[in-house]
């Protein structure tokens, strides 16, 4: 049976996954330091056997072969799955890849150094070598899959995804965005005028801060029999779907920060740990794609977790957690005047999300003409600092590192990624409207902590469905009609303007 | 180039030990509590991947082609690895590897099952079937190996080891023992009614105790960017030598069996620590075998830290870490005399280190009669008892679970390793009075906190060594004369009739 040994290729290709996962989290959380080398080697010798493993000539045959034998609709989809996977694997020369791999290791590299000293001059050589092998490769991607070199990219990330889509609901936001930066920015001042925000008062231990969001990790439904919460310099979700491993960063002067990110990545890890577990070894059962994925922890970090309903229920929790007199004096309403603040910055990943979708369709379009020779490496300063100017006021000419030299993701080769993030907010606003129609005390509930109706809504409709259907599709079903970006925006009326 | 391939090789087997040591360090310490089963399922398919990478025909063909290329003495020694690692891989067919995994799996279930309830009759029919594979096996690994069964199984665990030269270092020391327990209990006896046990005073909060014994560990040379200490279950010593793993475990009411266990395991720590760094990835690089490692936990365990020299440095640092009055009234000598308290008993892991070679021994004759079919394991309980109540004069017919089922090596198939817990003690020994002999001021530094001359002795002799030598090659080499039970019987008679 060729569909057995596609399946039984599954279960070792998981065990790779599974051991780089851990190996990953381990490294950021408690690898020696003196370990880190070896740990390197053995990662990326452990990557070879995968790509070794799942590129082999013969599971073509298997894929054709098991065509003629699933009769299952779970079974067809689970090999359209493994088809789409071995061509994005097996659609690269081994030759192409070892190229585009020193070359984006080196400019990586590069970029850490050079950003440090805002010099852009230096280390333009490295990114135009990145530029030009990103469009050989979008071109290997679309002979391949038969699409546009920008869409081929995307695929990768979010399958089904087209510029022609995107490009109209992007093009709604960005105009509905430039006119609503400024007017909640008034309002916020009108609102600030009357009731000034407040300055926490820490020192906030972080043995405390630990217990605030091992709570709040809890309320809003994280597993603690498969998954667990470590400190790492960069918060991520790692690990598995049986033992996710989420990590945060604490400062003792203040802990919004560490809670939020908290409940961002168990956003995250909610999505990990709902997927379907008897596919946990078909490219079926796991995630669907960047941008769900960026739906499930924006869900619970913007729709959930920056909302009146939920501070009901939390802010009683962070006295029970940092004492009483944490916070003297601050009621909800500060607490969202904080957490919701919102401020025309340089940084994507400082900004809130008002101003966050400018800075990545910015990027969005800049990086579709790198791609498509409309625009040159050389000349990403002028065409960066005309969209900031336009898009958020601001000029980042004299200052690259805070500009175009921000993100590691073109050094780093990852184009077609950016996308995902608004996508993600975009898509968490359209689920929550979708939710709130069927369950309409949702508020009720979320305001006595209880998240079952969330969950069950999005276990449903989002988790469990792993990678049936392409993210479009995805989105289209759990809420009834294509992406639109009116529930976003309806939402930042409702949050900003109020 | 063939040693180039068989080179090669190694880094990918490497990068797979690499995970599989993580992962097994990971799941004791770190891993969600429903993360096992699906650990379990990547690990097994981690060691397929790794037996079908480390037991390609081809590897044969390298070998042989690599013996007309290699020039260096080191590549000499490292292919002769190269060629036992192999032979030892491949001398037993999928067929039987398969059969015997499932029979100790299904045995060492049901042994933990029945082991609780003290059901020996219950259990023997499992062990009958692992005693009869287990004799197959020694069949197939003495033909590979041109050795006696025994002693093939042996060469597993101690390369070089043959019960020809065992029985009569283990016969001379068994004589000398069942004459010296008697003595060392008189000798305690008296000592006691002078100066009677102290009982130590808890609570010891598990922080402090952790900041001793890494105090410990630091004094003793282990490497801290290149390692770490957690908790778990069950202590070990685990990881890679660039990230040891170490575990203790903590009671509140005392500290000593957490403190003489840590010291225990930085003893196989900074063996890891010390290999050869640049052979990390061919069999030449690793630890020599169970007895050199024992020997290393022993000789820091035993020869140093139950010693009065060491409790002058040590004893400050207790007080340091858990407080002025944490053991108020106690001097070196009641430290001693609880750490080194000498008690006949019915369990080989509880006991100290005047009896422990006895119950080793035991096993030892036994396990040689079960392979070479003079004892069925039917007869184990009566041979068992008659050499308990000989060698201990305590009788097991009534309790098997504190007799022939208290330990999981035979149940699990693992014959042939138990000698090397008895020789790690015996090596350990001679190693010190070897390095006593060139550094005489030995127990001058060692008052003092220095084990810069101890380490400096154990890395050239030891460490850095790894499997250049067969095991009773490297106790030669480095203590200048063979295994010689007079050390460790010096040894005993030092400490416990003085």
């Amino acid at each position: 049976m060729s569909f057995q040994k596609l399946d039984d290729l599954g279960r070792k290709l998981e065990a790779l996954e599974h051991a780089l996962s851990i190996l990953g989290a381990d490294e950021a959380t408690h690898m020696a330091v003196g370990g880190g080398e070896k740990r390197a080697e053995a990662m990326s010798n452990l990557a070879g056997l995968y790509h070794a493993q799942s590129t082999a000539p013969e599971i073509a045959d298997w894929i054709e072969a098991a065509k003629k034998e699933v009769e299952s609709e779970d079974q067809k989809l689970a090999l359209g799955e493994f088809q789409k996977t071995y061509i994005n694997a097996t659609c690269l020369p081994t030759e192409f890849v070892e190229r585009k791999t020193a070359a984006t290791m080196r400019s990586e590299q590069l970029w850490r150094e050079l950003r440090a000293k805002n010099d852009w001059d230096s280390f333009l050589p490295a990114l135009e070598g990145v530029v030009a092998l990103v469009r050989e490769e979008a071109q290997l991607r679309a002979d391949a899959l038969k699409l546009a070199p920008y869409d081929a990219l995307m695929e990768q990330y979010d399958p089904g995804n087209r510029t022609a889509d995107l490009d109209l609901v992007f093009g709604d936001l960005k105009s509905f965005l430039t006119g609503f930066v400024p007017e909640a920015l008034a309002a916020q001042e009108q609102r600030l005028a009357k009731r000034p925000r407040k300055v926490l008062s820490g020192p906030y231990p972080i043995e405390k801060q630990r217990e605030l969001g091992l709570a709040a990790m809890r309320a809003v439904g994280f597993d603690f029999t498969h998954g667990s919460l470590a400190v790492s310099h960069h918060p991520f979700c790692g690990g598995v779907p049986t033992d996710v491993r989420m990590t945060t960063r604490y400062r003792t002067d203040e802990f919004l920060s560490s809670l939020m990110g908290v409940l961002h990545e168990t956003g995250h890890a909610l999505y990990e740990q709902g997927l379907p577990k008897a596919w946990s070894h078909w490219p079926l059962g796991k995630a669907r794609g960047m941008g769900i994925h960026e739906s499930q922890s924006l869900f619970v970090e913007m729709q959930l977790s920056r909302s009146p309903e939920f501070w009901e229920f939390t802010l009683p929790l962070v006295h029970l957690h940092l004492g009483e007199d944490a916070i003297p004096g601050w009621e909800i309403t500060d607490i969202l005047s904080e957490v919701n603040h919102v401020e025309r910055g340089y940084i994507r990943v400082d900004a809130d999300e008002v101003t966050y979708p400018l800075h990545v369709i910015l990027r969005y379009e800049l990086e579709q003409d790198l791609v498509n020779g409309k625009l040159e490496a050389s000349q990403i300063p002028e065409a960066w600092d005309a969209k900031m100017t336009e898009y958020l006021g601001l000029s980042t000419l004299a200052d690259p590192k805070d500009g175009p030299m921000q993100d590691v993701h073109w050094p780093g080769g990852a184009f077609g990624y950016f996308p995902s993030y608004t996508l993600g907010a975009m898509i968490a606003a359209q689920q929550w409207a979708a939710l709130e129609k069927v369950q309409p005390s949702v508020r009720e509930d979320i305001r006595k902590g209880d998240f079952t109706g969330v969950n069950q809504w999005r276990s449903d409709n989002i988790w469990t469905q792993g990678s049936r259907w392409s993210t479009p599709d995805l989105i289209t079903r759990a809420t009834g009609e294509p992406l639109n970006a009116d529930f976003f925006k309806a939402h930042l009326k409702k949050r900003y303007l109020a």
